[in-house]
């Protein structure tokens, strides 16, 4: 369990420290949950009434709101910021002590592994393979052959990467993903479905995360690309063909269909859906659960989708939805009606 | 292949047999599909159609329905529960004759197993594990380190278990499932997205089934927590800090956003999304593919959506969605015309 | 890397060649990014205008089209379903000089294997299993007891098969892919929710492909059933008991309900879901992100849903989905009213 000082802290986030110096915290707390321990973070102006009452030791928190705090506060115009990076500093670290290589892991004499690779048990590295420095792969991951992943990128356990993918730097590859499986490509032979071969790659760019059970097919013929910094949920897929732009983010359970096109700085909620063949320009964000069907060309919000009623309700109501077209002829109808009758009037 | 005499089944499932208890049946079958060496179920009086013609050997059924039954009866009150009861005796159960422990498993020494524990090939047990007596657990699952498992329960292969979890008596989880992955927490630095370490875990209660690839992310500094009996079908996404109240159920490719908090004895259609940082209140039912964008203060069932209809006219209605607020005020328009109308009239 | 002549590509696809048979290609290539080495296709008139520029070696293109093409033309009746069959004689194929089974894999005694199988590193095979002639398991992969898998079938890294199940021939499970496990099914007994054990098993017909990370529950009773050319994309979950008919396909996040029966030639886009104990007669297509609510008995297009719109004009629409009944009701009563005034007037 690491310990720190608030100077020490002030220090490393490069903080304005307003109190003891040589104060000692030992864990990150929410501000209710916090004890004289325990280090929190105000990051929203709502969550001031329990500043007053907090028994944290130290909290952090924008200038303006320091007024309010009662005992030691580390001041950052971005508290979130800071408590991302406050967050690096107490999370668990692989054990030095144990082995880096397992000996169960299964190296093919062809992989190369840079400086200070870690192999969890049975884990499985392909014929030429380049494994980065500093590298971590977890227990039961498989990465097939000619795969190539940047330096302290992690993946972890029961993950599994195809052949002749290419993962970026710092990135992190959750349990069970899987990177490079075959794009859902088909012709139609009278009826029959025979399947097109994916030749292309999956590129996964720098400091990007792949949550859980996702799943990014390699492309037909060209690649899938993942840019710098895209973030992706667990349970999330994306089709052959995708390319993602930078700094993007994909919530859980979004479907990416193969050739769509999305930009930078855009943002999907959990459940969205994205057909194929389309383009998204940068900075879009897309509600969770709407679908998109059509090229998106102004960056903003959108959204598609019906409120939750009641089911009594919202029975009356959806029914009423196949009535729409015919109602709104009704009233242009009525339009006509009304403008007869005043003129006559 | 299990058999049973109807005498003894009666017992065991503490029913009333109304018939031969010598009769022999070996397996479990439908009404329509049953042969003389099966014992079937009503547990719907839709179904009695086929209980006149059922081939069966025995028919567990509620004593209202035992002369529509033309041979052995079981008379239940809840012949459902009953036959829940009866598939326990009629499933499959590990091989008595192999090794418990696989010799190809990998139980790091500092693990501590309880007695008749079952490590399936290639099972990895990690530092500081403790796992309980008459666990199970599957080829090429993967335990991290200090995490505990209760008596009993049993986890299929290939699913991750990342450190520090908490995992109840009596658990089912499926093959492929996550838990413990990070939660899905960044922050934003200029466009920059800044991983949040995730330092809670994942608490799961007693009794609980977690389905093929659901996935469960852990607290970014809290737990997140499932509470006992709850039941999670297949590729459900439960993210970081979500409570879910004990018997709750959760149907297939749910997403359920961060920090949610859903009480006891809900339960959710396929495909559902709940939104974060909502509650839930106890008894909720949501049905499929509904989306839950505020907290719900009263049980009940709650929808969203609209009907499927042939393309082409579900076309017609779909865009007349965008224009519904027009036309709401079109129609509020046309009830003033009316009413200066009438009165001029 | 393959090479082929454009003389030996025209007598592998069966096609008409109009140019330079000795001429050598050793890529496929869009017509865009194509270069001398490369070989394209054009499956779509749309796409004409690359054609004209297209650097590609040749282009596989319908009769109709030649006098576009500006060089070496391989003419095909269905350029997209020669596309596919060029795909195969493009793919990359296990290495040769490796090893067929790897010496990590881990094979029960009691295990039959065929000629030709190849186990990847960590590869699970369990007691009873039949595997047939050129099957190839990937690393990781674990096939419980008693299952049969046919001849020429490619399981990827990390997949899952329980026990008792059965897999035809050519059939592709792609990796983290989760075959048998059990349905969700539970009886309530007081609230408490009592596992139902499923009984029944997974039966997958010849040359189906089932992707990534999805999900294929075994039957309760009887058995799940996937039928002969099935193909279904990644993140998909099959629920107890359902039916797929043959040639049917299912694109990636679709969810499907127990019992549900689907009929041949039937196609599901992303994200759609079909609610249980229903039945989809044949040929019948689902548009992505509908759900399918009742039994359809007619082949057609079916959709449901709303369109996306900017979230500030959405949001206007959709508060008034809540009114709709009231605004049905209130045209209704203008109707009755004009009626009344024009018979009056």
């Amino acid at each position: 369990m690491p310990r720190y000082t608030l100077g020490e802290l002030a220090n490393r986030l490069g903080l304005e420290l307003q109190g003891d110096a040589q104060y000692t915290v030992s864990r990150i707390a929410t501000l209710v949950n916090a004890g004289p321990d325990s280090i929190s973070f105000m990051a929203d102006a709502r969550y001031r009434k329990y500043l007053a009452e907090t028994r944290a030791g130290a909290v952090i928190l924008h200038p303006g709101e320091k007024e309010y705090c009662p005992g030691n506060a580390l001041l950052s115009d971005n508290p979130y910021l800071s408590y991302a990076q406050l967050s690096a500093l107490f999370a668990s670290t692989p054990d030095s002590d144990t082995d880096l290589v397992h000996q169960s892991a299964s190296i093919d004499p062809g992989a190369r592994l840079g400086k200070g690779v870690r192999l969890g048990a049975h884990a499985v590295i392909g014929k030429g393979c380049l494994v980065g420095d500093g590298v971590s792969i977890g227990a039961g991951s498989v990465i097939g052959e000619n795969v190539q992943i940047g330096d302290n990128t992690v993946i972890h356990g029961n993950a599994t990467v195809y052949h002749d993918c290419r993962i970026g730097q710092r990135v992190v590859v959750h349990a069970g993903a899987v990177i490079g499986s075959d794009g859902f490509g088909f012709a139609n032979d009278q009826g029959n479905w025979i399947k097109i071969h994916q030749l292309g790659r999956v590129i996964v760019g720098n400091d990007v995360e792949i949550g859980a059970n996702t799943t990014i097919d390699r492309g037909a013929i060209e690649d899938t690309v993942i840019g710098d910094n895209v973030i992706i949920d667990n349970l999330v897929q994306v089709a052959h063909n995708v390319r993602i732009g930078d700094h993007s983010a994909v919530a859980g359970c979004v479907g990416i269909a193969g050739s769509a096109e999305i930009g930078k700085h855009c943002a999907f909620g959990g459940g969205a859906g994205i057909l194929g063949h389309l383009s998204i320009t940068d900075g879009v964000t897309v509600t969770a659960m709407s679908l998109v069907t059509n090229s998106i060309e102004a960056a903003g919000v959108y959204s598609s989708g019906t409120p939750l009623e009641p089911k009594s309700r919202w029975q009356k109501n959806y029914v009423r939805f196949k009535q729409l077209d015919e109602m709104a002829r009704r009233v242009k109808a009525l339009e006509k009606q009304i403008q007869k009758l005043t003129e006559e009037g």
